[in-house]
């Protein structure tokens, strides 16, 4: 198995880190990203993060084309973009949508989700250990498909 | 008459041909665009396709100030984008609204319009054909402005 | 092909010429109907309006037992007539639902419609011309079937 | 002037006089009418009562190419029929709505009102003496025209 | 006892039969009105359908005067018609109303119903059967008020 | 009787005449009191205007202890005010309701009516000659109050 | 046969026949359970009532696990319980839904509907007769089974 | 650490298994509690499943007071249970809220949770997975309290 | 303690007694204030009624500058006025909310409520006796501060 | 009056005391019903508390038939209970709802209160005074009762 | 140039500078018209505070009568008063809309305006320096209107 | 002071100057940007427009990390971007809002507003000159907090 797993980010979640630390926590990105890489081993990982909706769109494409699953946080754009919906139900490989807080739980314009109708699983509000369970239950998945 | 018509398509419609044809058909956009140039006979056409809203926006821009008219199916940006609304507005030439399904008999968040308030004419659910009519309805439109 | 194409009109589309000539053109709907006679050549016309709610359903149901296909401009009746919702449900023609302005840049009652989600396609904004793409798109449409 | 005015009443009001007295009052429609006459004096009345919606258009049309003002009560169609909405936006001579009883003080879905908002005025909850005063209203608002 | 028990139908329900066999069943709306006289024995039924809202109120209203009693399935008219619910309201024999199918199942706007909070009773989901059941209950009713 | 009629004015209402007079006509409030004292003859008129929501309450109480009837245009309070809602309700002279220009032709938030529910009857759409109107219809329940 | 029909009822009703029997009558639950098992005849009845809607949704998979058919009423149920919804949905013998009253003639919260799009079939207004109809309709869709 | 992990179950997940196991799976809640519980090794489980809203609640405030952390899945009652919200709130352990399906691509009824704001985190729309996934986020969260 | 207890009444209040007393009680606005003296004892109060927003507003402020505490019954400002709201959140002294009747129970628009939010507590469907009740609650609470 | 005043509590109420003492006080349940029988003095008192929605409605039942008056703190379920909001409607005794807190300053989702219509009064944000209150209110209404 | 700038506060703003400086600052309402007057110069000023919603709607009639600009601040009858609305309609000297805080982050009823609709201009969440900035911008709008 | 002050351009302002000159002024986004220049003097402006929400975030991103002060004008995503209300949120610099129209006197959909909610201040409605306003309020603000 040498297709990669697409873990993509959206908008702002490039200031992970430094951004409020005691909400977020003191993980970059990067870090996230890294600590993904060792627990993936021999599976490729591709990661990336964008500000732009056109750009989330088109590696949700690519990740179905040339990706064995995607793990997406789409941040802001999981309320507001049926762009990315769109994208995601031409999706052929599975996709696991991960927020590190518990979006229930905040402002009213956020309980709108375009993201969640179009996936597989969702797993909210563990924070960088979220998109560890995601790469998990990636993992489960492909074993399945493959048995 | 050599300014061109711009045919511009919005997120996801460079998916089209592969992605479920039973229901949107197996033409592309491109052998859509093949088609629509042949039936344009001399009439030169500028055909595009973006998932960026931004670009949609700049793209009409440059349409209205370029251009002769517009033939718009801007796909998901339909139903969230005011900025392309606004950019339609701004548009002196006639834009021509396509879209291959019936967005009308589709989920609810798709019945928000925000193109179809801002343009001369909207042909939907009629597939890749849809196109064709387009074309002559701009070409009538601008046979008229001639006279 | 020996069955007629219903071209079916509702309330106050008599008025047509006469009302607002600035808006809806200073076309009568007979003479509207009496230029589709000329684009339809062999293909025999069925043309009829109404005030009547059930007299469309009524026309409905027979353009559907004895036509081959429906032109149909429900006008105010596209937004409130649940009965004619069904009896488009029912029927086993295509029907092309067709406005002569742009309902979506109009009052808010008008974003209410029944007709569009059970037809093939609509054609809005583009006056009597309109008509005509609309029996363009019939032919092409009963051309596929027979091939 | 010898145009008569239409007095256009719309369903169940076939049922005046018989129906909850204690609400509606005595008098049927024919005793409205008749005193309605009494006070028109050489000014001509058309007065109708259906229980079709159609044909409430088609009336409304005809009072307004023939007559010189319409007094409706269209009763339920009031709160349902945007075909009456739109032929009295098509109407070229003063329309003075009535309603017998007070339709705020009652059901909710009687709030939804389209006829009041393409009418000259509104008169209600005066019962048969309401059509009286419209009358009155009608004949004053013909001899300003005169003048 | 010799007046006669209403059995009226609403829109489209002359389509009965031929549409959608699996769904309706094989029943045509004459099959369901023979079975209903034979059930009914020597009470009279007047059984009647039309497309037309305003006849569907003259009915009910001549069902209220000269009927004992009346079953309605008022079909689309059940969700858009005030003049049916005013026609209910003023009537003075018992109303049951049928439906073949399940409303409560269907399209969002098949919730609204005005037919309901005006009627003494609701028989719905059970097919051609239902309009058998109605007809025991209107004997029962009937049978209650003679003793 | 000697009892008079109220004739009360809610804000802004001391700006007719030289406010748009195009819309609200040239005759000003005083201009209307006149014209209703010379009609209301041997009826005394008690006519007052207010910007304060208070005051219009307490005129109302005072309306009905001392008055024979009330004819009042609440103006903006209208659309805003329980209070003068809760003051009608507890009036025990008959109110008539009039409005000059036609408020269902007007803004979303003038829909909401704390007035109408709460009065004998409404006059809307007829300027200045609303008033008159009213006068009469007072006259006329007052005379049937009589006999 | 010998699979019971389980006759459920909801809150409430355990008060049958005390409690306001100008409007439900002056039989109480066990008077109509009684009812039912004389027309019953052969056919086993299993009739329960309960407050809690836990024990609802557990007699709703009993009655689908061991019964041949169910009748419920689920009173205050109907209006909340997703419980009850799905514990129907689960259901694999044919549910018939009765109400002693009009729910549509009732408060607006009892307008929301949780059981009826779950059912076979609807029958309100009627009274304990309501439970003698639902029994009929049973034997008929029972014996239509076993053909 | 002795202080059991509770895992929840609310109505209907006692027909896990039988019902549906073409989406469900064919694991019965059994086979899902022993798989947890050879997960779990030394950490002891406390299962329980309940159909009903007061025994969920109780069985919360149980497993506040006496376990180390709650995986509940509270189906049906997660839209409708304010109760179950406010023992989450009250509750000093942290929760896992599981879902087997993805209720975001269910029913609108399903998009009301009292559920996800009160609890640490969600994982849904893994199947019979989820419950792994989250015993593993407990033995994460209770490590990293340990610490 | 010798700051008074502001008893402040909002619009219409003075029609206590005489208005509806079958509802209201026969006790006027002044028989209310008697007793409560009588109840107060040696505790200042000081007692008011206003029609006018505005003075209520400014006797919230002077009762919170001067005052040792506020009973309060807005009536009909309770459901419209932000200004009282805003008065309130201002408010250094304890508020008690008092409703002669249970507004729950009432009109739809009287469920809008900007008082309560604004306030220590209310006290509501008691009549006349809720303001001695609301008394007690501010001696009590007057008491506990001092101690 | 040897009847007993019921006094039910809700789900959750249970953990007074021990939850949040900072708002709800130090008192538990125990110690409010332990203080309200001291000032029943010899008014005996029924207390009890429950999780189950079935039980609240079984004892409203049961305080209706066998007591003298009930205070009720339904928590929770006074936001979702059709089936609470019935049995208070049957009750024939006066009920007085209570809150520790004040609801109208908390989650939107506890502004829908199926308890307040249907109750004689409500006192609310008061903290456990508010039951004494309660308990005085209802002694003053047995006393008006028995004169 | 010596007609006076009218700038009106609304209610409660007489309360700056004692209540909560935290948020508001420690000017009161006199420290912001004292510093407005130096910075005017020689344009004269006319500082009002009211809390009585007709007061400002008459004050702003003055200051359209005999003021050259208004600057206003209407507190909590922005989100309203239509009568307020109103009077700014009619008002024909250009009005600038100032805010101390910015009311969109704050409560969901302070999200409806009726002021910014019939404003020229609107300044928010500068605190006291916000009117400092609309006095700027009242010169620059005069200057222009002069030139 | 040598960090820039960030000047940021939403979609369609690039127009700003050709398009609709009467409305919107004859001056470009450089001409404003001009004239800001020698307002700022010394302190250095970073000026900026884009179509790409995506851009803006990271514009937004950019002057929260290397600027003084942000004047930010996000047209239509003012509307739509929660990516750029999260962007503004993590902003640890100033931010004021400019609108050069008026957005509330403007269409439904431009009542949402994500902007406003997470910036400093905002001044709308005077054109060009807003943003000078805009930059003098900054100005001040820095001096503020240097001092």
């Amino acid at each position: 198995m040498s297709k990669p797993v697409y873990v993509l980010g959206g908008p702002n979640l490039n200031l992970l880190g430094s951004r409020e630390p005691e909400i977020y926590g003191r993980d970059t990105l990067e870090d996230i990203h890294t600590r993904l890489r060792v627990l993936a081993g021999e599976l490729p990982l591709e990661t990336r993060q964008t500000n732009h909706e056109g750009e989330l769109v088109s590696w949700i494409q690519e990740g179905s084309a040339k990706g064995s699953a995607i793990i997406l946080n789409a941040a802001a754009y999981t309320h507001t973009s049926i762009a990315v919906h769109d994208a995601l139900k031409a999706c052929t490989v599975p996709v696991i949508e991960v927020h590190l807080s518990n979006p229930a739980a905040r402002d009213a314009f956020r309980q709108v989700n375009y993201v969640s109708p179009a996936v597989k699983a969702t797993i909210a509000g563990l924070g960088a250990y979220g998109y560890e369970l995601a790469l998990l239950a990636v993992k489960t998945l492909l074993g399945q498909k493959e048995t």
